[in-house]
């Protein structure tokens, strides 16, 4: 098995001090996934989890919609070569589906899965999300998440990221109720793949579509975790930091209410606004409203 | 052409006050990189550089080196159809090889090309970039950057975030004589995609290979990002966040320098120490030396 985190040794300076100790590091191995035996995708991440992840990515590609469909999953055993270089097979899990599961044709290959990183950003991409997500977003309205409890989502993420806190090189993301509880978190060096984690999670137990849950990550919100979402039924994306225009444009085409700049009572609302219960009036004064920059004026020194 | 910012109306939450007026977002849209008319690869990028990007993943990718091996690189004029949905060419960016230089094969393409966001990770990736890489780092020793220099050079980066500066959305990258000067700075919402914008510039204007220079990025140093300084021919890579192990490895295979965590005056130093010159013993007392964690002590709410 792969490990999580390395040991190494590391050269620090501090103020002109030069000191020589070990650190802890992320680690990061590429990954393939493979469908029925056939190579689809590879990505790189870290390692653990990783017939989540495979799952998940299946998900998010949607090939794979729920339990039922999943045949099962495993790492190609041994050790095979590329060329003349030996590779480790833990680094190659293969997912098979169930027999009447429609394998995805050459032509959605090639648009789909040569893009790990970026979904279905081969095809016009807000048509592609909305024309084959098998989960549509429960109506809005009807089940709201409190914007006060969603201030509170980022500190119970931050509490989660076990991994960073030793290494400081991980994306974190979580899955919440509507009511603040926590569901499922992951962590791993590409925010892609944490979101595919708890996706796939979710379709292994199958807990498909992820209906009334907020999926809170520690980074940007981009078009690919907007994507991510919507493909499994998750009716809201909150990020600690910016959204991507594209990420908005697919929120409002889907419905999925997509907040910014999540950071302790400030927030920005980029779309989907009837997905969340707004502080009242009464707590609102008109008064209180802040001028200046739309985006929070608190630095943000190291986007993501 | 592509937007690099988009205009939209945003509800603000500031502690219980609510308002309504537009922000500023960055733009991300998929591009799609062809190699002689045939499709390489896709990337959710900023538009803007489109050529440079293009080139740039080229070089990272190990099909280009130096100018004379391009001949050109333009837009897919016109609305072309992927099934019955229209989409701009703007977004997709042919580059036309000189005739003598080698169209990469269909095993490479499979291994390498359907990995755009992780770059080698098909092979055994040390091995591949060791063996790929067309610019040998210069030896090691003979041309130090002194620490004191790269102290100075977030700060510097900062200054040339101009997009991110509206939106929070934005990864930079920028390269650095040792010197201090700078040569040239990028901004995309992908990190892999601000350094191949520099590196396709320093390739359209015959820079290649980049020796005596430093990149520098805002976020983590993954393994990708360290294969293109490689193959760049850039020997120093320094990072505001941490390290992977992997970039780690890498960089010890291959003699390039790696700075992470450069905060002010406090860095760690992973690899290539040779490659840098360190505060000397009259400025480092001994006994300035902190104990603690290996990493800085210094909070990363927001891992990249």
């Amino acid at each position: 098995m792969g490990r999580v985190t390395v040991r190494r040794p590391v050269t620090r300076i501090r103020e002109g001090s030069v000191s020589r100790r070990p650190d802890t590091l992320v680690a990061e191995e590429p990954m393939e996934i493979r469908l029925g035996g056939r190579p689809l995708a590879i990505t790189m991440r870290t390692p653990g989890e990783d017939f989540a992840l495979a799952v998940g990515f299946l998900v998010s590609e949607g090939v794979l919609a729920q339990h039922s469909e999943l045949s099962g999953v495993a790492y190609c055993a041994g050790t095979a070569m590329d060329g003349d270089v030996p590779y480790n097979t833990y680094n190659t899990v293969d997912v098979r589906l169930a027999p009447e599961v429609p394998l995805p044709d050459v032509s959605l290959e090639r648009n789909v899965y040569t893009t790990s990183s970026c979904g279905l950003c081969g095809k016009a991409s807000l048509d592609a999300v909305r024309t084959r997500s098998r989960w549509p977003l429960p109506p809005a309205g009807e089940d709201r998440l409190s914007t006060d409890t969603l201030a509170e989502l980022p500190d119970r993420l931050r509490s989660r990221q076990r991994v960073f806190d030793r290494t400081g090189g991980l994306h974190a993301a979580a899955l919440f109720r509507f009511d603040g509880e926590l569901v499922d978190a992951a962590e791993d060096v590409g925010r892609h793949n944490a979101v595919d984690k708890l996706v796939g999670r979710a379709l292994q137990e199958d807990r498909l579509p992820l209906a009334h849950t907020v999926l809170m990550v520690s980074g940007r919100a981009s078009f690919e975790l907007a994507q991510k979402a919507v493909m499994a039924g998750i009716p809201v994306l909150a990020a600690v930091s910016a959204p991507s225009a594209l990420a908005v444009e697919l929120a409002e085409e889907t419905g999925l209410g997509l907040a910014g700049f999540v950071r302790g009572s400030s927030m920005n609302l980029y779309a989907g606004e009837d997905r969340f219960a707004l502080p009242s009036p009464a707590e609102a004064p008109a008064s209180a409203s802040r001028s200046g920059s739309a985006s929070p004026s608190a630095p943000d020194p190291a986007p993501k």
